[in-house]
């Protein structure tokens, strides 16, 4: 782009301050009382976050200095002890570890992995164990390959076809929608429950395509089940690369008498013991009544869980430390809640609906941030639609931030578990298009993730949870007496 | 994000199929007329996009198989060479080149500076000279320096305080803008004009803080002008990394008596003979009405100009195939131009727009794509408010897509000289927070591009355009018989 004065692309581009104003007069003339010093708190809001903001420095430590946070590995502990002493360090009321039970599973020794044309020609190509597989024979697995577009289809076809093969579930994802997040619900079902389905027609071991978009030399890891079936009857189950699953299948189009060589050392342990962590500002007139915001932070081995899900910690914490700074002392009580064992588990969730429950707690409002740390887009929202048409009557206060969808659909998968309890839901949207590019695999590092793309995004979190307590939300349907 | 179907986050997410039906059916309800068959066309050309879009492996020839493309340059006219070819190749009614004498500026050997804290005690620190510079002496300038933050301040101080000194104009971009062109509008008046000012007061240098609002160790460069200040009272001028203006300002203010070397051997030649690259469809109905999509294929140097505008140029051309392969055929006369010198001269903008007043041409529309090649936010519009209300209804139509901005404002330095002869012009917004980590930096690589992105703004473009054609636009005033 061109760069000569007179800026014509965006022409006033100095005047930004009076365009605010003038953003800020015309949003007093409309019917919504407030909303002038609405704008202005959530003005004050993003530039604390875009100039003096913690959550870049915070995630750099997570990512960098811990690293991946497998639940029950002595990172999640680090990450535990580190994210706990820096909410105390933002002087908020209360912090605390809340301890729950978590599963505790293990790569061991990096996988390995070929394609064997025939005898002596083989190709390596890159693999990893999925999430709660089972390792293979110590010496590895080779076997002929049966490869289905699904479990449909593998279930369509005879126990002979598949018995002693390696079964190869190889549906990518739908590169046509929008959303990315859609393709993978689409797909996600391969991987998660095609090791049960294989082994229930006798397959020795299961393949499956990395859940993502582009093609490149990285599998995606990510949870498993076997459902019920009995242990002596689990077969293994790795993710290979979408460039290695496009050889794959190539080199079975040329000739379907190929093998696959697979070897893997992971272990499930016993569980151990592992915490939420939980910071909370005491509300001013409402203290009984709770806001959760929130992220989950074990993350997968393989990078170090910077998308997923170290920024939607860092920016919940950060939600905290806006309102405090921009001198917004809440009306209802807001705590951040750092779940533990979301990928593989989703103990820390569970636990922490169930202490709610057992201590009668009263849960207003929960908004998950875990789709990653790009530009914020919106938000999605589980609640009534006399909820909805109010949280809706905010949306033009976030336009001047480009944040244009505020939708019905789910939240996020930690506080889901409270829903029973009866509040409004939410989950942070950001745009999604390169999500999948980091997802589960080792390119989700630090250094794919934008500084003001993350801050944007705490700050819009903080946005919405000001408006929540400032205004408060109808009563949801639950459980709660 | 946890992963365990069913997949509660979007819920419904494999009947895509039946959701675009139902919003088709739901738009036509609505009292635009042909908003189904539209949304089905945009469907149409979004699928092409995404599934079988060549954008991307254009693009890929265009950074990694040529590389930066500086007017005048080998690389220049490789890509001329390049993309008149590709065009060729989609069998579009009629492709050209159009002459254009260019600037040629070259950078030669690498630039070298340092901070000189005391004789012998010094740190090196990156730099590039500005385009348009002129060299320093062989052996380099080394002076005391003035700080300043613009050239206001600048011209506040005396001649003596600035006489024989270097000026280093350190004003950074402001982060808590949301539209990070504003940031740059706000500040690159330092790199433009701030070496003529300062030769004007005697200085003997001018380094620049580099327009980035990360602090990283690349420096950026830029178009820069010594107005008309006559050939002998020229000084040079580069940039310096965020990070070597930060450490040279600190050590500024311990101690203001430092010295600051730095050597670069740039130079501007004779203007040399270079071209714009045309393809054209020729209009089914109204084959004198044109409409133009485009980018600039020349770039800054020290990056291959992915996002600057590589991206801008391979999505025009996706423009065109698109439509060819949606089985859309304009009744408008539809030109992709890539445009030669929009860096530093807009020659080729220039003399697009004096030919097409020489020829009588009737140009209608016109949309360039010169901000990156990010996730598309909307567009902006320069034309009559009766011209945008018509553009304006079809918002709808893009919001499937999550793009939601319209609005009135700047369009693309390539088009702009075409202004005056009346038409409507307008130009791709993508979202703006990455842009400026590469922009006129080494940064600026493929590696910095996700297809994806890409896809979606090309898609987007050819949307408009589709929409631009099927509904004609008002006539806007110009100077045009």
């Amino acid at each position: 782009m061109h760069t000569t004065p007179p800026f014509t692309l965006f022409p006033g581009s100095r005047n930004w301050k009076s365009a605010a104003l003038a953003a800020v007069l015309f949003l007093a003339g409309l019917s919504l009382s407030g909303q002038s010093a609405d704008s202005l708190q959530i003005r004050k809001i993003f530039d604390e976050s875009l100039l003096r903001g913690r959550s870049y420095d915070w995630l750099n430590h997570l990512s960098n200095q811990i690293g991946g946070r497998l639940s029950g590995s002595v990172r999640a502990k680090q990450a535990v002890e580190y994210t706990k002493k820096e909410l105390e360090a933002l002087g908020l009321d209360r912090v605390w570890l809340q301890p729950v039970m978590v599963p505790k599973w293990v790569r061991g020794t990096s996988e390995f992995a070929y394609i064997e044309s025939e005898p002596g020609n083989t190709n390596n190509v890159p693999i990893c164990a999925l999430g709660g597989s089972v390792a293979t024979p110590v010496g590895g697995i080779k076997a002929g390959v049966v490869e289905v577009q699904g479990i449909e289809q593998l279930q369509q076809l005879d126990r002979e076809e598949v018995e002693g093969k390696i079964v190869f579930f190889n549906r990518p994802m739908d590169a046509s929608l929008i959303n990315t997040f859609q393709a993978y619900g689409g797909c996600v079902d391969q991987r998660h429950g095609g090791a049960e389905a294989a082994a229930r027609m006798g397959a020795v071991g299961v393949i499956v395509r990395s859940m993502n978009l582009r093609l490149d030399d990285y599998p995606h890891t990510g949870s498993m089940s076997y459902g019920d079936l009995p242990e002596s009857q689990r077969i293994p189950a790795a993710a290979i690369s979408t460039n290695g699953a496009e050889l794959l299948s190539t080199t079975l189009k040329l000739n379907p008498g190929i093998k696959f060589f697979f070897r893997q050392y992971c272990r499930q342990m016993a569980d151990v013991l592992s915490y939420n962590v939980i910071g909370e500002i005491r509300g001013s007139e409402f203290p009984e009544e709770i806001m959760v915001v929130g992220g989950h932070l074990d993350s997968w081995d393989l990078g170090d869980g910077s998308h997923d899900d170290g920024a939607g910690c860092v920016q919940s914490m950060e939600v905290l430390r806006l309102l405090k700074a921009t001198g917004y002392r809440p009306k209802r009580t807001l705590r951040v809640v750092l779940f533990m064992n979301e990928e593989n588990g989703l103990r820390g969730g569970n636990k922490y609906a169930q202490e709610a429950l057992n201590a009668g707690e009263k849960h207003v409002f929960a908004l998950e941030s875990d789709a990653g740390g790009f530009t914020p887009r919106g938000f999605s929202f589980d609640c009534t639609p006399e909820a909805f048409d109010r949280i809706v009557a905010w949306k033009p206060l976030f336009e001047p931030y480009l944040i244009h969808q505020f939708i019905r659909g789910g939240s996020g998968a930690d506080i889901g578990p409270l829903k029973p309890q009866g509040l409004v839901l939410s989950g942070l949207r950001p745009d999604s298009q390169r999500y999948f590019d980091h997802h589960h695999a080792e390119t989700d590092t630090f250094e794919a993730i934008n500084r003001r793309e993350l801050e944007l995004g705490a700050a819009a979190m903080a946005s919405l949870v000001y408006l929540c307590d400032r205004y408060g939300l109808p009563d949801q349907p639950g459980l709660r007496k």
